[in-house]
């Protein structure tokens, strides 16, 4: 059985039970034996965490900056394997995605992390000298539980990945709990962190805690745990849900990315004019890692026309001619059925796949489905039932009033794309959609499909709810996602020498 | 019957039940009737509050800006008699307090909120032209529902306070839903408002709209409505869970400043030589507006011993000697009493005061409560009990380990504060007590008690759970208040003439 990464040491696991991790290209469940953690064990990693978290109040920026980038380091040591094991445990392609791509952006989110922790700026401090009033984001002072997703195993893997580094840069512990569907990934990240911690021994050995698995209601346990200061989560509306119920209940911040569909709007001049990117970028963009992306364009919507039917049989001619994608695990596949189904009883149909593929392992046909605008408005949430991986639901708007209509009807979601044309004769329209779906979307986009989220200061991956929990947050970009992960902290005449460190520097040599 | 506020007008509601204020300190009905608004009329508004938001979208900036200042100007024309209506309604000072201090900051408040919209600093714009992302703060796209408490009729009234102040200069029209303790003062407030309206066309009418009062049931309605954007709410713990549950299950955004008992330590170095100081501060505090203020000092933590005996028996004297202050309204002594039954029945003993004071209207004695560490420890969650007034529990803590234990204890408050010596006796203690305090409160202060909160850049007016709903936000200060009610939104390739103005300028000349 493998080691769990416990207060700084790997560690035998009181596991009872255990999971395997499984080759999705082969269906072939692989050697190891992952443990599934009890109630008592998340219980100790907590109180571990807890006392780290006071540890951590002292340790100097520096330190933490030191650590983010030691964990990279580590890393970057172990990239081919790591990439080696993650591709066999997820089906994601080796090169470039998970060796040049997501390794690379695992790296530089940390050290832009670090970067972060080092000029302090994220956490937004204010002096008011005239008032005495100091205030910054500071710590929670409790670990923060990140939960990470199947379909990213480096960069929003719960160890090393973005709520990871936002977690640590905010000076939080982190307790990580591996994705089931990539456990050996996460046991050999571990192994990294673990080094990390050795090398810097100013941190606490808690700073960073592992666990593989553990019954759902445990897990709901440990996020509503006392000494659980904060929750990151990324992964299915169902979950999200469950463990927003128990983090709200408890008044613990709760970040979630839970599911979104990304709607495209493709307007008349630009279906005129522009049909054939429209076709290449979406095609890409669809079957992107087997569609197995947070932002999939998973709706599509056109003017009902013969333009629009031609869009969609450009499409569907290249659906069917790529061959379907492995898919992330043994649930993929059923999952893209019920939600299939779910669309195609509300009113859609298929025009392309829709069907289990064959072959070994989880595959699934890369699958078109299509409804018209009214369909679409009678059944406007069933409709939106996002289904992960290669699918997406074309909707064919009758005029630009049920265009705008079926954009009123949208979730939150975490993007939406316009496709206008260049001429200003869709200019009127777009600016009518944009109003509407700026409100709706944590990230706007103008011709250009919604996969691939750069790591910037001016991105938001986020958005209203149920695309998250809360629209004022981003899980990507620095230094904006760290302050999900502190409290402000307002220091009334505090004595000048009791100021947290970013303070003392920020109030300068004025006082005291 | 009075008028609610609709869609711009002052329009009569089509109310069945109607209540009645009261002044305070004699008991009396005033003349006036108020609506008791339906649900429909509630959903009307939430209707006519959405049209508005779409509207707001496209309002620049400066129109907002010249909204809240002329709210300023219309409130200041009548603040003699808006301040002389309160006082009848709250039992609270005419002067300074409503007149002078209170009007004032409300008027300050909603210039610098202004100002604020002014600079559009507020909403952190960001721009990466490298990858063509610009990010910023944007309006929630829908109307925030805004309910004051009964103890600020003007700095936090739903009308013309700091939420509503805040939520426009996002860029959001506002629902107002007026306290039931000053609901003249609010309807004075409306007209004023009005007018303010009137003489700003650009914006839409239902760009403020109020009501009166609800059934509860029809309260947690309206606030789950979809329609309604976020929530702010400032008041009693019990209805703000309620308030949260129905918001966190909806999704929506909502920030609740709900009891808090604001500790207050006194070090034995201080106690030793600042004994006076600690004294006359406290008194002021906490018999400041009868004790009804949200950062009233309600625990004092002192070392056991004769020093601490003194102390306790200096305040016992000055609170004997101060005539009890008039509270808000008739429930006021009622809460007290259930209060300090609570805390008795947890192991407090009553020092002064305790019961229902004589004379006309609501009054209640100036009450001291007293208990050992060791009381405290059995019962930490009962002796956290917020009595709402001139109330204060003494803890005696037997040494420096208990009074650490007891910090440990403390659930989220907005405010916690240190007295220690000036030569350095207590700091060390003071450096573990900070540290633990730090994680439990939103305003940490040294030699200071907690009341009076400035209006400042630097304030934190927050805290963790469950002093309010989320660690990471404040009430109180420009521009960090105004960001509750907005959303991020980054836009991604979006063609220049489509961004908001705000990030229009950001951008610069560079594209398009």
């Amino acid at each position: 059985m493998e080691p769990i990464l416990f207060a700084g040491r790997l560690v035998a696991s009181s596991a009872r039970e255990t999971l395997r991790a499984v080759d999705p290209a082969t269906g072939e469940e692989l050697d190891e034996r992952f443990p599934v953690s009890p109630r008592e064990e998340l219980g100790a990693l907590a109180a571990a965490g807890k006392r780290a978290a006071a540890v951590m109040r002292e340790v100097p920026a520096e330190r933490i900056a030191e650590f983010l980038e030691r964990c990279a380091a580590e890393i970057e040591a172990d990239a081919d394997a790591l990439a080696a094991r993650a591709a066999r445990e997820t089906g994601l392609p080796l090169r470039p995605r998970l060796r040049e791509v997501e390794i690379g952006r695992t790296l530089d989110q940390l050290r832009q992390a670090a970067a972060c922790v080092r000029t302090g700026a994220w956490a937004l401090p204010v002096v008011d000298r005239e008032r005495d009033l100091a205030s910054a984001y500071t710590a929670l002072g409790g670990p923060v539980f990140v939960i990470g997703p199947s379909n990213f195993p480096f960069a929003y893997n719960a160890l090393g990945g973005g709520d990871f580094a936002s977690a640590l840069a905010a000076g939080n512990p982190v307790i990580a709990k591996a994705n089931p569907g990539h456990p050996g990934t996460t046991g050999m990240l571990a192994q990294c962190i673990a080094r990390a911690i050795e090398q810097c021994p100013t941190l606490p050995p808690a700073v960073v805690q592992m666990f593989y698995h553990c019954a759902p209601e445990d897990g709901l346990w440990l996020a509503a745990h006392r000494d659980v200061a904060a929750i990151g989560f990324t992964g299915s509306r169902a979950t999200g849900l469950k463990i927003k119920e128990v983090a709200d209940r408890a008044g613990k911040p709760v970040y979630l990315e839970m599911s979104s569909v990304n709607p495209v709007f493709v307007l008349p001049g630009a279906l005129a004019r522009k049909a054939r990117k429209v076709t290449e970028d979406f095609v890409a963009s669809c079957l992107l890692a087997a569609g197995q992306m947070c932002t999939n364009p998973g709706l599509v919507v056109v003017p009902a026309g013969e333009a629009g039917e031609m869009l969609l049989a450009a499409v569907s001619a290249r659906f069917l001619a790529a061959p379907p994608g492995v898919l992330l695990g043994p649930s993929s596949p059923e999952h893209l059925e019920t939600s299939i189904e779910i669309l195609c009883r509300a009113g859609a149909s298929v025009v392309v796949g829709g069907k289990r593929a064959a072959g070994p392992g989880y595959r699934f046909q890369n699958t078109l489905l299509r409804a018209t605008g009214a369909q679409f408005l009678a059944q406007p949430e069933l409709l939106q039932t996002e289904a992960f991986g290669s699918a997406s639901l074309f909707v064919f708007a009758a005029d630009e009033a049920e265009t705008l209509a079926i954009a009123e009807q949208l979730q939150g979601s975490l993007t939406a794309s316009i496709y206008s044309d260049d001429d200003g004769s869709d200019d009127v329209c777009a600016a009518r959609l944009s109003a509407i779906l700026q409100e709706r979307t944590g990230r706007l986009l103008n011709d250009k499909m919604p996969t691939g989220v750069a790591v910037s200061p001016a991105m938001n991956h986020g958005g209203p709810f149920p695309a998250t929990g809360h629209p004022g947050f981003t899980a990507v970009g620095f230094p904006p996602a760290i302050r999900r992960f502190a409290k402000l902290t307002c220091f009334d005449h505090v004595r000048r020498h009791r100021l947290p460190e970013l303070l003392q520097r920020a109030v300068g040599g004025t006082r005291d």
